[in-house]
């Protein structure tokens, strides 16, 4: 298992925009525009949540970890962010947007010149307490992941019965979710 | 659910070598080279384990079902298959033989020009038994996906003390292995 380390973040985060642009633009709305079920997203949805957790989550909460240290709580994450994010738009106007918003923070993170001993700073979540500015970064493109994960899951989902009796093969359809956003 | 359909299967299938590309290509090792843990693969060993699908599975079967339907078994995947693609060779030159191989078969498969009917046909699986040409055609996008959903959660795993407390919330650090090849 690796240790955090911070150029190894940036590489990953400047790749999802593009990884996400290749899966998903043009592709069918039978792919992207369908979900698991009742209160689960869609790919199309997803972008959009990634959009919000760029606006108001990530850099966010790295200034006020600078800034305030663990003096203040972040402030909670809007999982129904999304919603206004979507509104109205294109799935290629959401994967855009999603790459200029992230190209934005990857500049204003590397303008920021972290050092080591600011990694060790510490802040305060709302619900989980005490972290670090290292643990926050580390989790940003590990939250891409798991979103990464989830698109895979959903758009699989919708040939659950196509397959026959491949499914018991396929990993990806023994994946229940995991998680209250992914 | 949607109902296996054709183009939405190659569609899906023409853009696997891009995302690979877009996520995979010229990333830090510490992402690509690591794995889970013992018998487990990592980034680079899927794309290997594509491209043996690639060469001796999916078309093959494909053709074995159009010329002899279920009078004769498909030969059984060779798991290890990727060991012969992956020797000697960079992840870059991986990505850009799995782009070229799936860009052959998809053009043999157009060729064919399949009709409904054709998708009918049946086959038979060495351990599943009877399946049909369009099970084995929506298997082949779900293969795809199965493996994009691995590569998240094995990334995802060398940062799985990083993170910290927020472990608890990434879905993707909940996902135990889920079939042998996945």
């Amino acid at each position: 298992m690796a240790q955090h380390n911070l150029q190894d973040t940036v590489a990953l985060l400047a790749r999802t925009p593009a990884t996400l642009n290749s899966l998903l633009r043009d592709l069918p709305e039978s792919w992207t525009h369908r979900n698991e079920g009742p209160d689960t997203w869609s790919a199309y949805e997803v972008v959009g949540h990634l959009i919000s957790g760029e606006r108001s989550d990530w850099m966010p909460r790295v200034k006020m970890i600078l800034e305030f240290g663990d003096a203040k709580a972040f402030e909670p994450f809007d999982r129904w962010g999304y919603q206004r994010e979507i509104q109205g738009k294109s799935l290629g106007q959401l994967l855009d947007e999603f790459a200029r918003v992230r190209s934005d923070n990857l500049t204003e993170l590397r303008d920021l010149n972290l050092r080591t001993e600011d990694l060790k700073r510490r802040g305060q979540h709302p619900a989980l307490g005490p972290v670090t500015l290292s643990e926050l970064l580390a989790t940003w493109p590990i939250h891409d992941l798991t979103h990464v994960h989830q698109i895979s899951r959903l758009m699989a989902h919708q040939y659950r019965e196509s397959v026959g009796p491949w499914s018991q093969y396929l990993g990806v359809l023994q994946c229940a979710g995991h998680s209250s956003s992914a």
